[in-house]
């Protein structure tokens, strides 16, 4: 820590402001072409409004004179490197949207990586290790209904068969056809190629906004994640019942759609139970519909799709949760003469933040003369596939007016650079030297 | 009554036995160009599959030797004209299905039309007033969201401004522009122009399939109907929450999907009540979904969907079910956070079958050595527009053993046959003489 007693909480601050006009214009160039007609920003996995995102970090990372660097995957890297070898500090985020998003969700942590960078090169500081930005892709499980593709096809545990069997949710091509496009080389990713070694990677640190508006309400600009959900989910789940007459007696109906609604308010009513005892869960039914083909005025509906997202922090919570969703289904098939064809099963491990880097943070925080209250994230994020992986990892979360996935997703870029001052000070406290 | 002594059961049975091939050719020339290559039967209304129906019954009709007409709505008339002028007993049904679904739900009641004329005339009566089978449009109203729509047109109590107003849920065009396109006579309607005048028709008479299992279940063949039931209709309601992140807590939600499904599950509960206190009911969500073009695994929904159809016999049940729905949408809205559009209002009121015409049937049934039990209608039926109209109304439901509605319905010939019987021997017993 060669460096604290030379370096003062206010060069820190004043570097990061100066990077004010490369933030906004980087999200203006963003948005410029990934806005949406239909509203708000999309910038689809794996199609042309993730490659725009990507194109705008590259050309942002080289005027900043960075090595830029493209994995297998298509991930974006730039590395500001050290005088020798050594392990890396990764510093990213995600680069795609949800249709109709919104501009920051996922871009503000790979632009914090490069305003971090930019800010501790004009201080003159020298870097111990590779400090390097990452643009991550693929993040969005809408659109594949797979977590965390990009980072974990960039650390080669990302399941072999997903290349094949996972399907874009609007084109209905493959995760592998879609990567060939963005010139992706799957033939290597098949084979195992890993672009991160965790071993060589010192930490995986992502600023992201908070996606509901806990901070806003608490009237705080962040926090520091203490852990990313687990979760499981049924992206495709079918409730097979019988299409019949609008004046069909209620008790000769096998009606799908009514028996999507009780399973729904069951759940629900589940939910209600844990936050009344202060245990953090989330479902979601994100899709929940009657087939768009026959649905009628005057038809009792015969097949009913749904997803659930269902996540937690703790993995026994989450067995239960499972256990009580599945007992709801088989009462329902009973007591409704339905069927219910769950498909597919996917899931996520709950991702630690590591003790070490977060009682850093802590202390660049106090440094800084900085707030920084701790809470669980709402949602998944790349951190938890690097956790998964063994690597040391830490979330900072930006407080964000209209939560995220919505085309009024609101961030505050004073917010933003006050989140990118405590990540520089942080790199600047444990990675960074005064240069000669 | 002048026939009933000269004229047996069991010439009646005979005569209309002897129609097996021309019922059973009818139902094969109708299946043979409104089979739906996504299963089951469509005659899409004012379309290509109801035009096929309607050319099937005028081409059966002009074979069979009677006088064929279409009126301004393109509803067709098979007529068997008594020797002077006077009244007219209409026999009839539409020709329209829903999408993917029976074969004989609506044209069973047109073909028998048809069969019992053939069946008297075979054994030399003569009518004492003319009786006319009728082929009606537009019945199914999945299509144009609106009730009776050929049978009302022909009454001309159809409101004017629904030829402008209504539009067809697949193709969004207005319903005058498809019954232009059907050679109908719009101009001529929108000037009120009147096919039948309810002073001049001695009964409406309309046999269908049970949309129900019931009579299945009871053994039994056939049914008098008590009542047709009324009922209110919103067919598109919205309800607008916010598109949120999967991760968001509860208390921020304003997820429409659970509002939807919180609302279902409420109107299931309240018709569970009214079943088990035997008050008969029906409420049928028959669109419910979340949007398509943004529903997805990973996002809150923010807008959903549905229909809701809400049937009952009794003007006051209805009364008292449309206060409780529109409470539990006040009550929703404020407990979820959403709002709630309902958009347009439909209604039909309760039609109820003439006492005089019930008991004529049953005398008849007797006098066949048939069995007759009575049954409120649990679907919606012209023969309402016609008891609306003034006009005297019956009908007999035929057993089906899958409901209808969908591609398993399914009829017996024999059964159908039967019913034609009862309807032949009324017939006879009420309007024919043998001839000279």
């Amino acid at each position: 820590m060669a460096s604290k007693a030379q370096i003062t909480p206010a060069q820190i601050r004043d570097a990061i402001l100066a990077q004010r006009d490369f933030a906004t214009g980087f999200f203006a160039d963003l948005a410029a072409d990934s806005t949406d007609p239909a509203g708000g920003i999309t910038r689809d996995t794996y199609g042309r409004g993730e490659n725009h995102g990507h194109a705008v970090m590259r050309a942002a990372a080289r005027d900043s004179g960075l090595d830029v660097t493209v994995d297998a995957a298509g991930n974006t890297y730039a590395r500001w490197r050290a005088a020798g070898p050594g392990q890396t500090v990764l510093l990213g985020s995600h680069l795609d949207s949800v249709p109709s998003g919104g501009n920051f969700d996922g871009a503000a942590g790979a632009l914090a990586g490069l305003v971090c960078i930019r800010a501790l090169r004009a201080l003159g500081l020298v870097p111990r290790l590779d400090i390097c930005a990452m643009g991550i892709r693929a993040e969005e499980s809408v659109w594949f209904q797979t977590s965390y593709i990009g980072s974990r096809a960039a650390l080669a545990t990302l399941p072999a068969e997903t290349y094949d069997t996972a399907r874009r949710i609007d084109t209905g091509r493959t995760l592998g056809e879609h990567m060939a496009d963005c010139g992706c080389d799957v033939a290597a990713l098949r084979g195992g190629a890993r672009a991160l070694d965790p071993a060589t990677l010192a930490a995986f640190i992502e600023l992201h906004i908070e996606q509901a508006p806990s901070l806003v309400k608490l009237g705080r600009a962040m926090a520091s994640c203490t852990a990313v959900p687990g979760n499981f989910r049924y992206p495709d789940v079918r409730i097979i019942g019988e299409q019949g007459h609008v004046g069909t007696p209620r008790r000769f109906r096998r009606d799908a759609a009514m028996a999507g609604a009780e399973l729904a308010a069951r759940m629900d009513r589940f939910w209600a139970e844990h936050e009344a005892a202060g245990t953090p869960i989330a479902i979601t039914f994100g899709r929940f519909h009657t087939d768009d083909r026959i649905h009628g005025l005057t038809s009792v509906p015969g097949l009913f799709h749904f997803s659930i997202d269902l996540r937690a922090y703790d993995e026994e919570i989450l067995a239960q949760a499972e256990a009580f969703f599945l007992a709801q289904c088989s009462q329902i098939e009973a007591e409704r003469q339905v069927r219910i064809e769950l498909g597919p099963r996917k899931s996520a491990p709950v991702g630690h933040a590591s003790p070490e880097i977060r009682a850093q943070l802590q202390a660049a925080a106090g440094w800084l003369g900085q707030e920084l209250m701790t809470m669980g994230s709402p949602a998944s994020h790349d951190a938890a596939a690097f956790a998964a992986a063994g690597v040391p990892m830490a979330m900072l979360f930006i407080r964000n007016a209209n939560g995220s996935h919505n085309p009024d997703e609101a961030m505050e870029i004073d917010d933003f650079l006050e989140g990118c001052t405590l990540i520089a000070a942080h790199l600047a406290r444990q990675y960074a030297s005064v240069g000669t």
